[in-house]
């Protein structure tokens, strides 16, 4: 089995593993009692939030240790705005943040608070220019990844940390996809990360506030972590989290070359043995784990299967594997194609010849899955003789819109049109990004009885 | 070193420990994605899930994995208070509640809500009556623990239920003492527990939402456990948290019977051979593991370094302990003396040699404290003659109130008063007691320029 969804969780770190087992005799009493367990279990809490902010770069009185990076996330970004409540009530987060983040604006929305989002460029990164043209004189906190967990892309995070110390709003970085391979970079005055990102155990995220920034924890609180993450500490964890982080950081300047070269390998080989296929995010300023494509005519669930069973773990922001049956909002942010969406984030250690297996694999398998849904074959088709055709998609789901389409447009002359009814949410994303593929054009979007349609002209 | 402070956290578990290691290599994948290291995930989350809930007497969808018992009491009575908004802003809970309860009202209190604090006999258990008196046609929430982390006592919790199930208000139960040994019983409609209490792993609470109670989600979540507990989940420890659970269960009636003899056994030894002390809680309804007592005229930090250095690990609600400076809520609420304060928690397995070894210890630890501390010697005092004594004991911390009283009451004649001038919290708790067991009177607490005026009358 070859695992390549590392950005989800990376299985437990060697090191992590022996650490564990270690401080699960040592570090399971209350920190907080006299005795002597407690002050051992104290003593190992202490001297991981040390190594801990080493590795982050901030003073250890700035980091607390939360049950999940999600946490960490949420506490956060709460805190944070409580605490700037005099300053304002406006937010401002990327398009592309991960679902915590947004999840947390959107509660601050439903309490009255306006949020912004900035808008990404077709690589997935937001550009400083636009982010600083987000902040107003009542912004209370600016939210901002480190790198995209979706696509790979990395942010601009300290020129924009800049930008936002310059305006007075505090930056909350969420680098839960980078901290194993270094710490964030600029001013930045809050900071998120989760241990099972970088091979440590779950159950821990870490929480950076730092000094002199306004914070007021919100919700039912206790004594522990200095009364920003309540609840007993999941000590032999931290300690585990802690161990990993280390010792990944030991290896990253040497493993982030090598891994950028086998993602690199995927980018070019994906595109090269793949027809009709997309491969997303910026090409250069990129994590070194992680590389993104999605395929035309293909239904991400069903090559995800076919992957699963040729021995490969790799997950998809395609609608049909999401629970709500849309496409990854990251995908949606950046304007490219969703069907047949696949990411691959290798864990460290990724061996050479599971990239070179899977590079072998990959089009027999697309293949397989467009030959099931009966994708149109390159060529000619035989034009109608009319100039315009309805395509009622309706009730049908990502790819078969897209099909459909395909195999409608060579029955209208050049220059008449295509019209698509559907209702589903990807076809909203994929019409218009098979048009970019395909040098047609997409006229627009109008509503519908049902759903809505989607002209499409034809060009060549 | 004998640790005899279970109902803070208990050591891990053996069965735990086989468990945690086993499900480190099978279970650290997310369990919401379709490749075979997320499904052998879900399938173990699932499992876990269904044995916790045989093991509550609750269905699988009742119950959610939180990542402690305290998140549990705070996602929990949050959720219940805002689904029930309808129904009143009126939250009843017990006096002697655990902190993260107390907590959770103090919000609800700080956002407009009414909280009845229910008060609790000498013995620390609530009456049904006075619990049910307390209920109101706008009570949204009521919450019982089933029995106390301080004391031990266990609560009427069947019967307060069959109360709130009459009134048509939902039960809250903190079962965090008592899971290990069985199910909560009666139609409470809300459960809390915590992993670590029965030797599972820290970073694992269990939290149960009956079907058919309202309950709605507070704070920013994310579509993992139902939506009831964000952030990725800790399968490995849930795992672990279940196994330990279950092999606990397998032994709870014959450990119960053990524990409940050697408890026994240390509320006898203690009240025959420690002078001056008070054993508190239910004598007869208890838990099998916990006893506390307090020891007039001791200082419960040096008791515990005491016993600390004789290799025993305890704690204490004295105030001394307390980063607050203030005794325990729950034995003030008691109106118990916090003075010298010891709680020894077994866990399950304890050796009967090392309670006999702490009944051995204890009376030289407590006498030597007392000596340190020049606590004063029982006989009489040669009274000065006047009929009021004036003690100031501004800026002194418990217990040198109280001894600086019980030296004073011999210098009045029978009939005379004594006048404690403090500013020291726990006196208001201590003075009345110490009057109780030396068989004085109390007479009342007057505001004075500093602190208070604690009047004391002579009776012999």
């Amino acid at each position: 089995m070859s695992y390549f969804d590392a950005a989800s969780a990376a299985p437990l770190h060697p090191v992590a593993r022996q650490a564990l087992l270690a401080s699960l005799d040592e570090g399971w009493a209350d920190p907080a009692r006299l005795y002597r367990e407690g002050r051992r279990a104290r003593m190992l809490l202490d001297a991981s939030r040390e190594a801990a902010a080493e590795a982050v770069g901030c003073r250890p009185d700035e980091l607390v240790f939360t049950p999940s990076g999600t946490r960490a996330v949420h506490s956060g970004v709460a805190g944070a705005l409580a605490g700037r409540r005099r300053a304002g009530r406006h937010l401002i987060v990327s398009a592309v943040e991960h679902s915590s983040v947004l999840h947390s604006a959107e509660v601050f929305a439903s309490e009255g608070g306006t949020v912004t989002q900035v808008p990404v460029l077709r690589s997935g990164a937001v550009t400083v220019e636009s982010y600083a043209g987000a902040l107003r004189s009542d912004t209370a906190l600016a939210c901002l990844q480190s790198a995209n967990h979706e696509v790979g892309t990395e942010q601009p995070v300290a020129e924009v940390a800049e930008a936002c110390r310059e305006a007075g709003v505090p930056l909350f970085v969420d680098a839960a996809q980078s901290l194993g391979w270094g710490p964030a970079e600029g001013p930045w005055s809050l900071l998120a990360a989760s241990a099972h990102k970088w091979g440590g155990p779950s159950g821990v995220g870490l929480l950076v506030v730092r000094k002199g920034v306004r914070f007021a924890p919100q919700g039912a609180l206790d004594e522990r972590e200095s009364g920003r993450a309540a609840g007993f500490e999941n000590i032999p964890a931290i300690v585990a989290a802690v161990a990993s982080l280390r010792a990944v950081r030991a290896e990253a300047a040497a493993e982030a070359e090598r891994l950028r070269e086998l993602t690199g390998r995927i980018r070019a080989g994906v595109a090269r043995s793949v027809p009709d296929v997309e491969v997303v995010g910026d090409a250069e300023l990129r994590l070194p784990g992680i590389v993104t494509f999605s395929c035309l005519y293909v239904d991400g669930e069903t090559l995800l299967h076919e992957l699963d069973r040729d021995g490969f773990s790799v997950s998809s922001g395609s609608s049909c594997t999401s629970s709500t049956l849309t496409p990854s909002h990251v995908l949606k942010a950046m304007g490219v194609l969703s069907e047949g969406n696949v990411r691959v984030s290798l864990p460290m250690g990724a061996a050479e010849e599971d990239v070179e297996r899977f590079l072998a694999v990959l089009p027999r398998a697309v293949a397989g899955v467009r030959e099931k849904l009966g994708a149109p074959a390159p060529g000619p088709t035989a034009a109608t003789g009319a100039d315009e055709l309805v395509v009622d998609s309706l009730g049908k789901l990502c790819p078969i819109p897209v099909i459909e389409l395909a195999k409608a447009i060579g029955q209208v002359p050049v220059g008449g049109t295509v019209r698509v009814l559907s209702d589903d949410e990807a076809a909203r994303l994929d019409i218009p990004a098979w048009c970019q593929m395909r040098g047609q054009e997409y006229v627009g979007e109008e509503p519908a009885d049902r759903g809505s349609a989607h002209l499409v002209r034809r060009l060549l």
